[in-house]
């Protein structure tokens, strides 16, 4: 008898990421964090995949721990880029500081209190790539799931199944265990329908294309003007 | 220029990191958290503290991430033991679930926002001892420091000066930098004097003790019946 818990951002990798401890697991819940991010409309798409899945699922609200961070995720002065994450360089503009070591710190406290033995954190490999996300990268992911297994005296330990899968192999995994990405929302603008054109966005499309499959969520350049 | 930010727990080793961070770097600023501890009163120790050195202070909310772990610091039905740390066998019951992997990746999303360089945290050599406080063991440091050092992409490095110190050399270094002892609460059960008694009193008498010092706390054992 195990259990898992599955960081779920509301996402594909994260929806990949239940789909994948579905299989593996007797029992699995989800946690999401509200905080601060402008696409926060991404955790009513979370509690979906929990719900489809028959996960319980808990909310977390830290909406102020980064103001003034200067991400182009929270920030509403600041814009979020319009470009793939290959034209990007170094640290992404929609780095939030620390954010994973936050979000999988409070996870292996959730672990530890409902007898969870894993958590499941859905970074890909293309995350940690030229530092777009440092806390995405092989390094981070490697010394956080030490602190999280010495911290928690060797009860909770950090699973990454994506760390080393592109996007498309994400989407592929998914696909092949029907994770129900028809619930998922990756737009970092959150809006209505999706923009199409901010980083996350692109890559999603990308996947979507290079599998033939029809990509479920709404895109801006595909609504009618006078619709 | 360096500038540092130090939890600040408002006892003795997190006010003997002030009193070395002041000394080593041109900034300092302090962080606090109320995390449901029955202690609270620490955090107002913590902001004399910082008063004291002239220190920026936050105070961070976490209310509600600890309810139901079963922590005797949390949970108003469990007491806190009252015996030495020697005396404890295994994991403390006042361990708090991953606590100082919350509390040190907060520090590190506060410091990249501030411009903080270091992190100052006072775990001491007899915290990780014997598995009390899993979260203050040298692996956990080191890999949470590495954690912090990426996933801030070298930005932010995490200090544990104390590391190696039992609480008796933490006091002696703390008196030969004058840090303000007489401002600090350390007692887990957060009453009108300090009980004395719990683990956390007994390891700070003797330390004073060992020094000829006079505890500037005032104790139950020590206050008159008829008063």
């Amino acid at each position: 008898m195990t259990t898992a818990l599955v960081l779920l951002s509301g996402g594909l990798d994260s929806t990949t990421c239940a789909a994948i401890a579905r299989e593996a697991h007797d029992h699995i819940i989800g946690v999401s964090f509200v905080y601060g991010q402008k696409h926060d409309k991404e955790v009513w798409a979370a509690r979906a995949v929990a719900e489809y899945y028959n996960m319980p699922h808990e909310i977390i609200q830290l909406p102020n721990v980064f103001k003034g961070s200067g991400s182009t995720l929270i920030d509403p002065g600041l814009p979020n880029p319009t470009c793939s994450y290959d034209e990007l360089e170094g640290v992404s503009p929609t780095y939030v500081p620390f954010r994973n070591g936050i979000l999988t710190s409070y996870a292996a406290a959730v672990a530890l209190t409902r007898g969870a033995d894993f958590i499941y954190f859905g970074a890909h490999a293309e995350d940690g790539e030229n530092w777009a996300y440092p806390d995405c990268t092989p390094e981070f992911i490697g010394s956080m799931a030490a602190a999280i297994y010495v911290g928690t005296y060797h009860k909770v330990r950090l699973l990454t199944p994506l760390q080393w899968m592109a996007k498309r192999d994400v989407v592929g995994t998914g696909k092949d265990l029907n994770a129900p990405y028809w619930l998922t929302w990756s737009c970092y603008n959150g809006g209505e329908v999706a923009c199409g054109v901010c980083p996350t966005c692109r890559s999603r499309r990308e996947a979507f294309t290079y599998w033939n499959l029809k990509d479920p969520v709404c895109y801006a350049d595909e609504v009618s003007n006078d619709e």
